[in-house]
């Protein structure tokens, strides 16, 4: 991803990742390394830009596409790894974790389904996923408080499962968990892979209408857009 | 609660309870502290007098009045920390790991699921509690053991989430706890909580009739009511 | 199990198995410990052979006897520990699993279910008892690997409970942990475990033709067939 400045995931990109993740998949290739080539942020999750408007057109559209793209990560057949080499907070730690194997870099950056801090709610399958991650408990809390985790919590936690000193060292340890499976057959892996994961996946394709429009309906209300207003004067303020 | 000697919780204490934890919440408390007044036990869980009997009637409202007060602490949408200052088996377990944190006073004291110590089965939504707070497999050998766990071993299993040197220290974490959420906007919030939290409350609220009958049969049933006599028993020349 | 050279579980064994579990279970025994008379193996797994064949009435009568004998050691009301003093790996991890209680002697021997390394599936069942307990996501990466663990890592995941020097203090640990029972009231106990055990249980009646299925029609591919004959002939080298 590199989308300056902060990998926003806007409608946009989210196209653009889904083509290049099926275009990786139809080619054979060995596997994607989900990363930034941004200095400093991984991804700063949902564009909060798309988010703030009342049109319902353009939010259906925006989080149709959002789903779409998940699924494509979710359900990927060839391994998929990420390295995380800056801030990811909600929608890019929900990307990481819809791979199979985190390695985050060391350093100030953080990690964190954080939507409560913006007033907005992780729908179920961020929820799922976090869960079957770092365990219920620990997700229930970091959910309630929004929490953003410094790296070696997050191992701690088991939200990424190996720390790298920078990025070319992240990489190499995603290439390396990539080239292990040259020695397991490709088909067992696969149907392995969408066998574990095939309850939120069916969720997903029988709940994609409802969960449309629960995020609508939730974002339009007044006090939610309010919320947005105030979180991106702070932002513009933070940038000057 | 404050219900000498031990804070059983029988049928009256569970209404006050209920009552107590309505009117912190249409009051718009920041949050609810449950903790206990007694010295040396936090709540010793379910009144065992209320279940010696085998007056269907009592069995029923007891365990309906259980259900109802556990759905308010369970779905309660302001912060609910646990001060556990003393023992706090069976019932006294449940409460705690059903509000949102626990910090447990360090000591002798220990807390867990002990039913089948009793010779009674802890039903679905205690065991589905456990499991989501310690883990299935450490949750499925507690039920069978019916362990008990000191602070540190508590500590561990992540059953508690701080640990404190006295009640006061308690108290204080719980408040840091609940004072965390000055920052978070409390509508997104509350629902983050309830929809985390949905299966099991739909799971109670669509099964309370068979959730009291299965209560109701398995202990009218002439060995249970022995094994609780002879538990009685036991207590009372504990006391002596 | 005592069956030359490494325990491989084909229908025959699997019967024996069955047979001698509702033995205790009926004889109201204290409890079994599940183990090998073998020095290096504990359980090689479903018996390739087995598997290795396009015979749609032996696959099907060899998944039947699986699940039949599976249902007999997971419903187990009676306590039930392994003693793993030597290699487990799929199908012999799997029954270890089952049980309530694991202890592994230290070693070079190794356990897990590592289904893909040799190009097959591992069932729902077999990945949904990983998962609780190992937890979800160390589930999916061992599976989607094929990951065998050593004695000492297997204790880190929580897929074994405690490690013992030799086969002597391992089966003294098991029946450590089944005289524990002898203080707990014993249908209290039983209960307990079925309905903790209950979704699984269920699921696996409900889905027996669906889950014989699946695999019959796996296992006939020619490309998995293929994968099983290079892994014979890998085993038949290995043992020159």
């Amino acid at each position: 991803m590199a989308k300056k400045p902060v990998n926003s995931l806007n409608t946009e990109l989210l196209s653009e990742l889904k083509a290049a993740l099926l275009e990786a998949q139809n080619s054979r290739s060995k596997g994607v390394i989900l990363t930034s080539s941004l200095p400093t942020v991984f991804c700063a999750g949902l564009d909060i830009m798309e988010m703030y408007t009342t049109d319902k057109t353009k939010l259906t559209n925006f989080w149709q596409t959002l789903q779409d793209t998940w699924l494509t990560i979710y359900s990927l057949p060839i391994p998929i790894a990420t390295a995380i080499n800056g801030s990811s907070p909600a929608g890019g730690c929900l990307f990481a974790i819809s791979t199979e194997y985190r390695v985050m870099v060391e350093g100030k950056h953080t990690i964190g389904l954080n939507e409560t801090q913006l007033g907005i709610v992780a729908p179920k399958w961020f929820r799922d996923l976090y869960s079957s991650t770092i365990g219920h408990h620990q997700a229930e809390l970091a959910l309630l408080r929004g929490s953003l985790f410094k790296p070696e919590k997050a191992l701690q936690l088991g939200l990424v499962d190996e720390l790298a000193k920078d990025k070319t060292e992240a990489i190499e340890k995603c290439k390396k968990y990539i080239l292990f499976y040259d020695n397991i057959p490709s088909l067992g892996r696969s149907v392995t892979k969408l066998d574990i994961r095939n309850d939120l996946i069916q969720w997903m394709k029988k709940n994609k209408e409802a969960d449309i429009e629960k995020f609508v309906t939730y974002v339009q209300t007044p006090k939610v857009q309010a919320g947005l207003k105030l979180y991106i004067e702070y932002l513009k303020q933070k940038q000057q």
